[in-house]
């Protein structure tokens, strides 16, 4: 596979669930399928996120980078406890979270992440 | 080229509009040239893209990632349209979109891509 | 090293300082040590920032992306002066920079960025 080849995946109209080039795996910004809580909704992204990660040969100890976008900041500690206990120990990503209005008013949280595949 | 080979277009004191290393173009976050509203702003903002793109022997058919951030979230649907219908079809990048405030007033979008080169 | 190896520095729990794979550094999300106005934040970010891409490296001059997240968008103009003087002249990288609340009241200023290695 050259450099410049591309896989795609959970290819929508508006955008692809995953996309793959150069050995890196490039996520969209996965938001809650389930859940109310930001803990709840936490789990359900990064369910996603391993299903997708899976998908593509790849999986959690290889992640990359992380953005977190949090509708609430002050829900930073309340995700972190799920985080923490999702990363695969000694081999989290390059993150950065910030609070950031998100698409649907009941989602609280959205993860996007790049992996090496 | 090696891998860490760095090439630049548009360099400007703060920022260049794109660096190519590695096989991936990283495309500066690019506002508004024209329009009022949101859709005339994505449009301009999709016709600097393409043109950026081009400068580097790539095109949308390559798009890697995206971010787009709006003003205001409600303005998504109408940003999407213009989106929709500018991306390859099958071949949309992973995306986000999250709501920030821009840096000069009348922004109402502002967009950050990576491509295959 | 082939290409899905990876490197990690500063590895805490919840994210890692420094990730490599492929030729890029991926740097988590910088956050200010010291200082009170967004000038002195931004020197304090840019400073760790630097000495994160000496320490698997890189430097300045091989940024390939950046974000900035401001408080306060108004700052723009005193982080960019901060910034001007860092960046390698005639190498600055592919940038986006917007407004978003951070982790802590005190932070003004929040920088992610990516490099050649």
């Amino acid at each position: 596979m050259s450099a410049s080849e591309i896989t795609r995946s959970g290819v929508k109209t508006h955008l692809s669930n995953v996309v793959v080039s150069g050995g890196v795996a490039y996520l969209a910004g996965v938001t809650p399928a389930t859940g109310t809580t930001v803990a709840e909704q936490t789990k359900s992204v990064l369910d996603q996120i391993s299903g997708l990660l899976a998908g593509v040969g790849s999986d959690v100890s290889k992640l990359l980078s992380a953005q977190i976008w949090l509708t609430d900041i002050r829900n930073r500690d309340a995700m972190n406890e799920v985080w923490n206990a999702w990363v695969a120990p000694g081999a989290p990503p390059a993150r950065a979270c910030v609070e950031a209005k998100l698409a649907a008013p009941e989602w609280l949280v959205e993860i996007m992440v790049t992996a090496a595949v």
